[in-house]
C-alpha cells in the first residue's frame, strides 16, 4: 500500500505560529518530489481568509498552495493533486462539505491507490480516519453520514486533553467521552493524540511524533500511553 | 399554550449530591398535582442504575419513578405520563432512542397539547429545544436528524463555560463553537445555560433561575448577559 500521511494533533501549539511546531515534520512528509499542495479549507466560513494563512505558511517551507474552493472543479482539483492538506476548524462542517462535493471517495482513491501524500491538521486529521465519531466540534451541521475517508482503520482524538484535577466543571471529561464511544458495539480504537503530537504513516507502518506521549482508547480494554517515536503500526492491521 | 418545562444546565454541581442544587425547584414545578414522573434514561448506557439514581433522589422529593426503559410499550407510557423527565448524558445517543422508539412527536404532543410538565437536565435540556446543533457532547452514534423535540424557539449550550484565561490548550472555547454555529444561515438563538443555572418555562413566560448569570448569542449580534431571576420570555416569541 503506497498510503502516506501526516496526522497532526493541532494547527497552532500555545505560544507559537500556525504549522510552527510540526514544520518540520511538513518538510520532510512532502519533501521535494511535491512541489503544489492541494488545501481544503472547508472546516472554516471564511475560505479565503483560510487559504490566505495556509498559502503564506506553506510558501515559506517552499511550497505553492492552490485552495480546492477557487477551483471551478473540485474533483478535477483532487484528481490532479500532488499532494493534499485538509486544515482545521469544525468537523462536521468540514465532512459535510466533502461529502457535498463528492470529495470522499475520490480523496481515498488518490491517497490509498495513487499514494499522494495526504496532510491534516484537527478536523482534518478527524476525516482521515474510520469516522467522525471521536470529534470534539459541536455538531452545528448535519452531514449526511459520520462515516469518514478510512485513511486508517481505527479514529483519532485531536487535541486530547487530560482531566484537570482542579477544575470544578461537571461536564464530562475527555476520558469519559471516549469511553462512552467505547459503549456502543463495534467501535474501533481511538488514539488520543495530545496538542503538540502527530502521527505519520507511511504504507503500513505509523510512528508517533511530536513532543509528547498518545493515549489509546481500545473497546474492553484499559487505555495505553504511547512514547513520542513509538512505532504504532499494529493499528494499521484492520480488526478481525 | 399550556407548556411547563424545568430546564436544568447541569445534574450535579461541584460538591454536591444528583439534582441537590435545585432540588426546591423541582418541587415547586412538579408540586403536589404529579405523583408519578416518568424518567427517560436513554442518554446513559446503565439503564437500569441511571433509573436507581433518579429513583431514589426523586423519592427524597415525595415522587415515585417509572422509567420508561422498563415499559413494554414507550409510547403509551408516553401518553399515560403525569410528569416527564429526562436526564443528562450523550445527547446523541439520547436523540436517537427517542427516535428509535418514536418518542419525538409523542413527548411533543403531551407537553405542548396536554400540558404535561416536562423537566430535562443536561442533554434532557439539549433535547427539548430546536435541536442539538449545540451540544458539547461527542457524536457516539449517528441520530436520523439533529432536530430535537421543539419545545421552545432557540437552542441552549447546557453547561455553558466561559474560556479559561489561563488555559494553554488551543482548542476552540465555547463562545467559539457557538459562534461558528451562527456563522450557518438562519440559526436560531443560543442560550448559554452556566452550571447552577436553570430555565422555568410557564405558557409563553420564561425565567432564568438559579446562581449565575446567563449568556445569550443571536446570530449576528453581540452576545448579552442576563442575571438570575431575568424575564426571558422574548425568546419564546417565534422568529420571523
Amino acid at each position: 500500500m503506497k498510503r502516506r500521511l501526516l496526522l497532526v494533533s493541532n494547527s497552532t501549539l500555545h505560544g507559537g505560529g500556525y504549522l510552527e511546531h510540526c514544520q518540520q515534520q511538513i518538510k520532510d512528509f512532502f519533501g521535494h518530489g511535491v512541489k503544489r499542495v492541494l488545501f481544503i479549507p472547508y472546516a472554516l466560513h471564511n475560505r479565503d481568509a483560510y487559504a490566505k494563512t495556509a498559502r503564506d505558511k506553506f510558501k515559506t517551507l517552499g511550497y505553492e498552495v492552490d485552495s480546492i474552493h477557487e477551483a471551478s472543479d473540485p474533483v478535477k482539483a483532487v484528481r490532479e493533486a500532488q499532494g493534499i492538506f485538509i486544515g482545521g476548524g469544525n468537523t462536521f462542517r468540514l465532512l459535510k462539505s466533502l461529502y457535498d462535493n463528492s470529495l470522499v471517495s475520490e480523496i481515498k482513491k488518490r491517497v490509498l491507490q495513487d499514494g499522494v501524500p495526504y496532510m491534516g491538521s484537527s478536523a482534518g486529521t478527524n476525516v482521515s480516519t474510520v469516522s467522525i465519531h471521536t470529534t470534539n466540534d459541536m455538531p452545528i451541521v448535519y452531514p449526511p453520514s459520520f462515516a469518514a475517508l478510512g485513511l486508517v482503520p481505527f479514529n483519532i482524538n485531536p487535541h486530547y486533553l487530560d482531566p484537570d484535577p482542579h477544575s470544578r466543571h461537571m461536564g464530562e471529561t475527555r476520558e469519559q467521552r471516549i469511553t462512552q464511544f467505547h459503549e456502543e458495539p463495534d467501535t474501533p480504537p481511538v488514539l488520543g493524540l495530545r496538542e503538540g503530537s502527530l502521527l505519520l504513516v507511511e504504507g503500513n507502518r505509523a510512528t508517533l511524533l511530536g513532543t509528547c506521549k498518545a493515549r489509546l482508547f481500545t473497546r474492553g480494554n484499559p487505555t495505553t500511553e504511547y512514547e513520542t517515536g513509538s512505532d504504532l503500526s499494529f493499528l494499521l492491521t484492520d480488526r478481525q
